[in-house]
């Protein structure tokens, strides 16, 4: 790689990550010394899809970087802009989220501002722990819960059956006393957000068949357990997320019920009935057990969003004081054929929430490529799979050779790969990996980026331990823990758990093998990592780039005025020399984590290396810049206001 | 380039152009012989969201290609979907509108079926003529009209003035029946699609800030004229559209004279005044006399779109039958800070328009990147310059040397290139014209790529010609009539005009210049070049493959069943190996345009070589397919219907 100008969307480079519309935001690019000659540097925003220029003067130098600087007035919520470079000998060169380009840039991969309401600072900070509540732990209390009806009782060693129907009816019998009692374990790790999959009534294992949003499951310990819960962990400085389905609710749901088969009934509304005697509706991918939700049905979005006492609203205040909403298949929600109601329900959610406590988080499931909703008008963040989980499976996996059984007990010679019919796992090198990172986040403006979740798996999928190569289980973890993004661990990673699909990898929590020495290292392993996350704004929230990228291994920074972290990751033995100037103060680097070599040569150039599979961290002094960053106050919010009283000197007739 | 497998929506490889929701539609899948050998082939669809995969299946070979087809349900309005190649070596590649990856793709990029209205196949078939009737021609009878008080008249053959004021209001004088006159001179062209410039009322020479909607400018011939403009247009084949201004009006227009000053007047809500006295309004870009419309009013759309006798309506039905719109400033349209009714607004045309006469077109301006309002829901294609215009001028410009007189009258060094402060016209070799092409066009679905017009430059240009590259006008006339897209031709730049910018290109027509040498040779080449798009559907319709790019050259094929279309365009000399198996039938090619050798080697493989700049056209027979290609039917709408009473297999929880 080749030294490039760089700019991204931290406050390294913007002075106001929360602008509101008219704020006059400052942006900067730095430029590498001996660039150039440069005739001019511009922004250019695109606000109501027309172009708009502005001019960036030359700030000064430091550390070998030439700053730029431009005030850029944000016009609407989402504010796309990119940069102009105009040598003096011609050429023209555009940097946006991808990089750096030689023609036209599409809007799509601008940079961008949003001036929506920020989300709470606490997200940033935060390192997230995903608790499937029937297989995280059970409490003595547990044992006086009846068994219902639907349930296929299981003891916590017995292994996980994925075979319908015990895939969903196997009960363990996890409750939220349970969680309660381990919340130590959370803390002792050093994770600050705990994520519990749904919690309501139902009639599975996993709950997303949700009988009611009006209590917790009383199979769980009920309200008071989930107040309890919640109360515990702020004790402890760990806020709580709740699961929520906004595509469709359980055929148990007492709305659901109320409707199905009575014609005229007010809940009729809340779904997609296709019949007159409401026997036929629409489901969830054709699963009788999930009817979708119709949003046109503005007493839905009453009782469940907006109401004073909506589902929504219930959770978030006193007494149970919930933290945020993770909501299920976010990315189906109000889709369905010809209608497309997901824009307005997502607003509507984020706003409401916003309204109850603005220190509340909405996170969207969104599987796939999830850069259409991403735009900070509703979800903070998404849990999304192909910007960092999926090309981190494709470098860092290798198949066992070993069969797998599948949902109805065939056995398969590929592992899973999120349901993708492809094979198994594709093999990408660590330039592929890179290069996927990029592809799925440049249409996602840095805000929202910050927010997205970074898990090496989930309820959903397979464990990533599964077929991880051989001795990468830190480079997983590092990268999860390292790269712009919402840290996740699933409960049970940090015992070292595996699993082959999403059922399989529900595995109750192995509770007493934590002294073994293979779990012993492994928990050691997330806690030193989430320590470091933790440690380190500049991993939080500093700006990011790539220094080097080889089918082996890839080097970044993360970056603040403060501090800069630098990061090597490799599969295979590493030995990456960083471009001229890339590194300002390498000789200064303390090694903070990892077994790799840091040389830096008379001329400043700086060598890595390290044997394979390595992952290693350095912190470095921050990023000097020539002159403090700040903001240029407000503009008038839309352009083009007139004064017909007062003929402008503008006032000439359109020429175009 | 190496030979890779190949899809476009073109009907080789698509069954059903315009489905409806729910229908089947048969897709096709081309892999070089030798190509794999493959373990599968699979369509990956995104239905609300929602990945949905089918298989294909292979369907024998032909002409060194196999073929699989696969069918796909087209569940939403746009339905993209992608091809996956799994290899039995285990490697797996995406193929989208972008090209082959070996990582997953966005799904902006993907291929997309349209299930709105399609257009009429009447706009593949055009090649449209652009006319700014102040320049145009001048009938006797306009001798008889008066000059308007804003007016500053000129001669015929006075040089325009591009400095303010006479740059909106040097008045020429040219009417509709001076078009009316001129209409043998579009046959003889071959166009057959003629697009006025507005032709309201109005207090400028370019007619954008029009005074009413409700009448033609009696400075034209009026309502009359354009009736008898029309029907003369048609008996010769010739269809007409007009210039609509979505986004504004003038300031005379009779909405805003009973708006402006007078609070409480019907039409203050088809503005945004900003003060109490209605004084201050929100203009297009400051611009005093073009206040902004504001389309939350209800009784705004009623008079412009939907009511019997909209202005939309009015012009579109008899006794004047215009045959479409193109749409001013559709990409500003009902945007503003955080307002965007833009698709509101455009499908409210586009429903109006096609209940009207389905027979209509609706093009929009959007002179950037116009992806995200292209997707098939209201635009048939735009008036757009970064997918093929721009580009364009970047390969194939060169700077004259000569001082160019800017608006205000000051010498520029550097020639103008759309509004662009980046220096001047930038320096792309061919790689990137065509790069540039696939990026602006691989996130919009074909059927509406067809639509977007294809011109060299416009009234809001520069002249192409003024800084054409030495030999290069065949060239750029030659692409801009075989590549996808609706062909353009600028009144003017068919008898070598020139013009440095946007209003400076705006010149009289040099009627009687027909016969000098260098004029007479340009028309013969424009007659050429649109009769061979016009006697060629494949050129109209037919798919698009690149063969062969380099620094000098793009080597492309537009095929359908009955023909193929082998262009060549080169800026220096050509010299192109075509991939082996690239082009069946080479051996019968016959040479219908330019200059170059096709030599074809007894391996099969093909050269192609010319002394540039070079634009040359064979036909080849069409492509071989191992059975013809027919659509499947119809399936149920949205996936995931289920009936209560039945209880289907599909019954098991939620697993995901």
């Amino acid at each position: 790689m080749t030294l490039v100008p760089h700019h991204d969307g931290s406050s390294l480079h913007v002075s106001d990550l929360a602008p509101a519309l008219g704020d006059v935001v400052a942006v900067r690019l730095r430029v590498p010394a001996g660039y150039g000659p440069l005739a001019a540097v511009r922004t250019r925003s695109n606000p109501d899809h027309e172009p708009e220029w502005t001019d960036a003067e030359p700030l000064g130098s430091a550390d070998g970087w030439v700053w730029w600087e431009a005030a850029v007035t944000v016009r609407n919520p989402r504010h796309g802009y990119r940069w102009m470079l105009q040598h003096q000998d011609g050429r023209v060169e555009w940097l946006n989220q991808t990089g750096l380009h030689r023609i036209e840039t599409l809007d799509s991969e601008d940079f961008a501002l949003v001036a929506t309401p920020a989300p709470p600072a606490w997200m940033d900070e935060s390192v997230l722990y995903q608790v499937f509540p029937d297989r995280f732990a059970r409490s003595a209390k547990a044992d006086t819960y009846p068994t219902p009806a639907w349930a296929i009782p299981a003891q916590w060693t017995d292994p996980v059956d994925p075979v319908m129907p015990a895939r969903s009816q196997q009960f363990y019998g996890g409750d939220l006393d349970g969680v309660i009692e381990k919340l130590d374990h959370l803390a002792s790790l050093g994770v600050n957000l705990l994520y519990l999959t749904p919690v309501f009534p139902a009639e599975s294992n996993h709950r997303y068949d949700a009988g009611s949003f009006e209590r917790i499951d009383p199979l769980l310990g009920g309200d008071e357990a989930y107040m309890r819960l919640i109360e515990a962990a702020h004790g402890r400085g760990i806020r709580v997320i709740g699961d929520l389905t906004s595509n469709h609710s359980g055929d148990s749901h007492e709305w659901f019920r109320a409707a199905l088969g009575h014609p005229g009934a007010p809940e009729e509304e809340f779904y997609y009935f296709t019949d007159d005697a409401n026997r036929e509706y629409v489901s969830w991918l054709g699963y009788a057990s999930l009817p979708k939700f119709d949003w046109s049905s503005e007493e839905l979005r009453r009782r469940f969003v907006s109401a004073e006492d909506s589902v929504v609203a219930k959770w978030l205040k006193p007494p149970y004081n919930a933290d945020g909403w993770r909501i299920d298949v976010a990315n189906m929600t109000g889709r369905l054929g010809d209608i497309d109601l997901n824009a307005e329900v997502r607003q509507l959610l984020r706003r409401t929430m916003h309204a109850i406590n603005p220190e509340t988080i909405l996170l969207g499931e969104s599987t796939n490529d999830a850069v259409s909703d991403l735009q900070g008008d509703g979800w903070h963040g998404a849990m999304t799979y192909p910007s960092f989980t999926r090309p981190l499976w494709g470098w860092l996996s290798e198949p066992t050779g070993k069969p797998y059984l599948d949902a109805t007990g065939v056995e398969l010679t590929e592992p899973w790969f999120f349901g993708q019919p492809i094979g198994g796992i594709p093999r990408y090198t660590a330039s592929q990996f890179a290069e996927s990172v990029t592809r799925f986040s440049a249409g996602i403006p840095w805000r929202v980026r910050l927010g997205n979740m970074q898990p090496l798996d989930s309820h959903d999928t397979a464990r990533f331990a599964t077929n991880a190569a051989p001795g990468v289980i830190p480079v997983a973890v590092g990268l999860s823990l390292t790269m712009p993004g919402l840290p996740v661990v699933f409960a049970g990673d940090e015992f070292g758990l595996t699993g082959i699909d999403g059922e399989d990898s529900r595995t109750p929590m192995p509770w007493g093998t934590e002294g073994e020495p293979d779990v012993a290292e492994r928990i050691a392993l997330y806690r030193e990592l989430i320590a470091l996350r933790r440690a380190h704004p500049a991993l939080q929230s500093g700006g990011f780039r790539w220094l080097h990228v080889d089918d082996e291994t890839v080097v970044f920074v993360r970056e603040s005025p403060f501090e800069t972290v630098l990061v090597l990751a490799s599969k295979g033995d590493a030995d990456a020399a960083l471009p001229t100037g890339a590194l300002a103060g390498a000789a200064a680097a303390e090694a903070v984590f990892g077994d790799a070599l840091l040389g830096v040569a008379d001329d400043g150039s700086v060598l890595l290396s390290a044997d394979g599979p390595a992952f290693a961290v350095w912190i470095l002094p921050g990023v000097a810049a020539p002159a403090p960053l700040t903001s240029a106050g407000t503009d008038e919010v839309s352009r083009g206001v007139v004064d017909a009283s007062e003929p402008s000197p503008a006032d000439i007739v359109k020429s175009a």
